[in-house]
């Protein structure tokens, strides 16, 4: 299992990027992580190799008829260390996705074990400037290269990282303001709303850019069914503090587990919140601010870890939160939370996975 | 316009495969159109190139996003002409599928002529058995290499061909066995349903190889709100006749709206049929089996132009059509249809589009 993996060396290392300019998802590492599959030898030849352009068939099935999912972590750097985030369940969601797409799955184990060798050989790519992180990404893609529409036969995994700056620029929250989506749908139950596949990001980009012509930075999205709950932000799930209560929406299908998400509900009930998930209304939410009774709003992804939501516009109306301001469990939450990401804060759940000197 | 447009010879053409054989989308001729976008050249670089394989970014959004749509129509051989059916249909709605996913539209007559000028090149792909065909597939992807959840700043067009063999394998009409899926949803209104999008497909594998499994050929899709009204199946829209009509569920947004079905929805009332596009509902459908009423059904699309249905399980039923042989007017639509697109009958509508020798 920890044997280590075949290193296929470049040439020539890349120059790093500027650290003050690191953006997200601009700048790749030297290297990554590449498996391939086929129907008949299974998951084989996992190797770290250089980063850079894949040939694939023009016909290939992952872009054609879309059989492609993905996953986001962060790597941190603390003093000499770096430390992964929960990759555990980045692997679990992946193959929960694959399965949903009818792809094949992976070995979780087998996964982080290539992950950690790779992020070994890339240590010195993890910036160390605060909320800076190293952003990691799995993608798994069909390739076979026929146009029948079936679960391709063959695939191929890739790992690549990317050196990511600070979602807040280094200083401190800032509200967002989300307008909630009530002409376009991301997902539906018996649909693939729980999986991180690619077509679901297709699905919501338009929405996505007529809200931000608008001013608005997200939106969020509500049921496909009833288009009445709200489900989730772009690349975040969303929580209110409602009478001192933390509320988020149940998992039904159409939304994404996140994984910051299941941490901070972990988190608020050890801190002493009361947690619930259920169906919330957007009706029920406008009702709530009327009577002054939806205190906050935040969202929770990896990229933003959280971000606090300053206003709301649904249909005709724009209800701002708390004064446009970041709440007091909306911070108190995130301080936490990149307390114990950063390391300046104890673990007592062993979220922080160290990765070896190999 | 009819400019040539540049011309890039492979070294050795392929060896052709054996027209016994052919299947669909298996072989691919010598050469592909080819067409970039960026955002401030625009569509740029239309030529023909060796088809072969491609280099992409390992980041490249339509992988890892999905910002990916097709299109799928085919060339005939009459003598010595080759005749397309209908392609300026077929890039209205690539553009209409372009646009849902937040992608820039192309020229359709630009890409209409790039098209006949490659077709040409390959004129001695295209087999001339009974019910063969050049498949044409037009695809669109996002090849912008980074992660930021946006519409792509850079595309690539290809347009590749493949001989394919009749669906029939050269015989006659025969039914098939259709699996009413009742727990997987392909698409919800305000999704992308409408739209040839990658991502529809990715989503519609799991219950077309679990239908499989239990010996059903395709599945029927509901829709995703009441989970009641029929939809389409896998890459077919759908057809009903009772008694003596015909009927076909309306477009709503989440129905793909087939060029096939366009067409047949235009021969049968020509032929003097009354046709009625609106909801059916699942129910009604078994209602009207059981009143003898429930006359004929068939799937109708590009790949196997009609095909008729002989049985139908929804939940614990199972319904047989018509003694599950081929209906009189599915037979009736199809040797019209067949007709046109071979050149044995008149073409009154203008839908044979001939390739001119350039
Ligand atoms: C649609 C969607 N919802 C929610 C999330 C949050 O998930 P996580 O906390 O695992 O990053 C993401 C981001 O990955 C996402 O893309
Ligand atoms: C989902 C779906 N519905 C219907 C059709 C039929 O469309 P057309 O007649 O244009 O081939 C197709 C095939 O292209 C399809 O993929």
């Amino acid at each position: 299992m920890s044997n280590k993996i075949e290193f296929v060396k470049r040439e020539q290392l890349k120059e790093k990027p500027d650290p003050k300019n690191l953006g997200f998802g601009q700048h790749f590492t030297d290297y990554m992580l590449s498996y391939d599959y086929d129907k008949d030898k299974g998951w084989h030849d996992l190797k770290i190799v250089p980063y850079g352009p894949i040939e694939i068939s023009p016909a290939a099935q992952g872009i054609h008829y879309g059989q492609s999912v993905f996953e986001g972590l962060k790597a941190y750097k603390h003093g000499d260390d770096i430390v992964l985030f929960r990759p555990d369940q980045n692997f679990k969601r992946i193959n929960n996705s694959l399965e949903r797409i009818n792809m094949p799955k992976i070995d979780e184990e087998e996964l982080l074990e290539g992950l950690k060798q790779l992020v070994d050989v890339e240590r010195d790519w993890v910036p160390e400037g605060e909320g800076q992180s190293l952003y990691i990404r799995p993608v798994v893609f069909a390739t076979e290269g026929t146009l029948g529409v079936h679960a391709s036969h063959n695939y191929k995994l890739l790992i690549i990282l990317s050196p990511s700056g600070s979602y807040y620029g280094g200083g401190s929250l800032s509200p967002t303001k989300i307008y909630v989506e009530d002409e376009y749908v991301r997902a539906v139950r018996g649909g693939t709303g729980f999986a991180k596949t690619a077509g679901n990001y297709a699905a919501s980009l338009l929405a996505q850019t007529q809200a931000n012509k608008e001013g608005w930075d997200q939106v969020l999205w509500l049921d496909g069914v009833e288009r009445k709950y709200v489900e989730e932000v772009g690349s975040m799930n969303i929580f209110f503090v409602i009478n001192g209560k933390l509320v988020t929406p149940k998992l039904d299908g159409s939304i994404l587990p996140g994984i910051t998400r299941k941490s901070i509900i972990e988190l608020a009930k050890k801190l002493g919140y009361e947690v619930e998930e259920r169906h919330v209304a957007i009706d029920e939410l406008i009702e709530l601010h009327d009577k002054g009774e939806l205190e906050e709003v935040f969202g929770a992804g990896t990229a933003a870890v959280i971000s606090p939501v300053g206003k709301l516009k649904y249909e005709d109306r724009e209800i701002t939160i708390n004064n446009f301001e970041t709440g007091e469990t909306t911070q108190k939450l995130y301080d936490h939370y990149v307390g114990i990401q950063s390391g300046k804060i104890e673990d007592p759940n062993g979220w922080r996975v160290v990765v070896p000197k190999y």
